[in-house]
């Protein structure tokens, strides 16, 4: 394998992809952070996260059953091992 | 069903046209969230929004009677259950 | 009618353009509100008001018989129904 | 005429264009005006002004014999009704 | 002459473009202002100057001789008419 | 070989790509670093690390098993000679 | 020559990518400096920078054998005369 010609599959936006359904914790550039189930996820980073939880400063703030974030406010996608 | 390739359907914006006519909750990067029933909304996350309310670190601070957000100042849409 | 389908003509852009010349009271970014006739808008939201008032914090700073608005700027346009 | 079909030259960067050598204050995003004969604009709203005074909170801070602005800071275009 | 219908060569940044070579004054975003003789500029106003000096609040801070501006950074460009 | 004419291979994009596997540096607009394996990166810099540790002024602050940063927020990529 | 019309080789991204191999400073948004010798750069002002040393406010905080600067950070690009 030649590592200087990944292929398209490993792309950012492809690996995002294949972690449908995973567990992520997204962080916005206003420091946020929302972790749940993400349910979609498109090439803009617009995310869907279902029974997600909103933490700030480690504290949870609030709850959401499923909610849309816009992309261009994505600081970083952590995707968690866990099922 | 294949998780790794979800259909177009259940994308971002497409899952945010299906909640048309359903009560969200949108929140700006200002910090300030708008509760209303989404009369429509496009690709850019311009949404208009009917029998709105303005609500800042939760106390209600203005009503509105029909609004046009412009897509760019949008964090998230959450979708209510609830109609 | 099928509501995860609406027409075209329901989208923001369209129902914004339906609103000329109406009373609206356009919000920008930096928190000043413009309160006028839209003579007109385009899809970027650049928006011309006329025999319009800008107000801070509720109280009117200034008149402006012609203007136009960069549409980047704003944070929404609501709609009045009164004319 | 039909208020819902406004004419292409009633569009927000054609009316712009029309008031080319009259009069205009341009506000910028980081609150200073810019009041001058607007030599001419284009449709990002770069704008050359001639015979501009530069004013912060309304009082005069420079002359200007020529400049052209970035369209990308404005704000507002004021065209104003003298000549 | 139709003044609403300028000729082409006297947008924005076709006067910018004539004014290769001559004494400038660039300001951007961050209230920095350059001053030099405008070696070229390009349709995004990226600038090239050279034997410019940097200052700050009217003194001078530094001297460069040649430097290339990212056009985005930009606030105006002033015309100088000496030369 | 003429300076002046740098092969495609060189150009920075291209070279983050053949840095894929290597320990980078990823420094944030908002100042906080991510050291890691850069698993993957596209021509938008968003950037996959893996075995990541985010460092706030120095100091160690969370590990990232796999994580993937969007690209607009990148201040700069550092590339570790060291594997 | 007519400086009314320069040739396209002199334009601010050509004379950038003429300066590859030579020492440079780039300057950032926030204020940040970089020195070194820019092995390459593109349209957008990515910057790779080797042999770098960053500074802030005149004194050096940090070493880089290889850093690969995002463009869209660059407030300007210095050439320096020496080699």
């Amino acid at each position: 394998m030649n590592p200087q010609a990944p292929t398209q599959s490993k792309r950012p936006l492809n690996v995002l992809q294949k972690a449908t359904n995973k567990q992520v914790c997204v962080r916005l550039k206003n420091e946020i952070e929302y972790k749940g189930k993400m349910a979609n996820v498109d090439p803009y980073m617009n995310v869907i996260l279902v029974d997600a939880e909103e933490t700030e400063n480690g504290s949870k703030v609030a709850n959401y059953g499923k909610v849309v974030i816009r992309g261009n406010n994505v600081l970083y996608v952590k995707i968690e091992d866990r099922l």
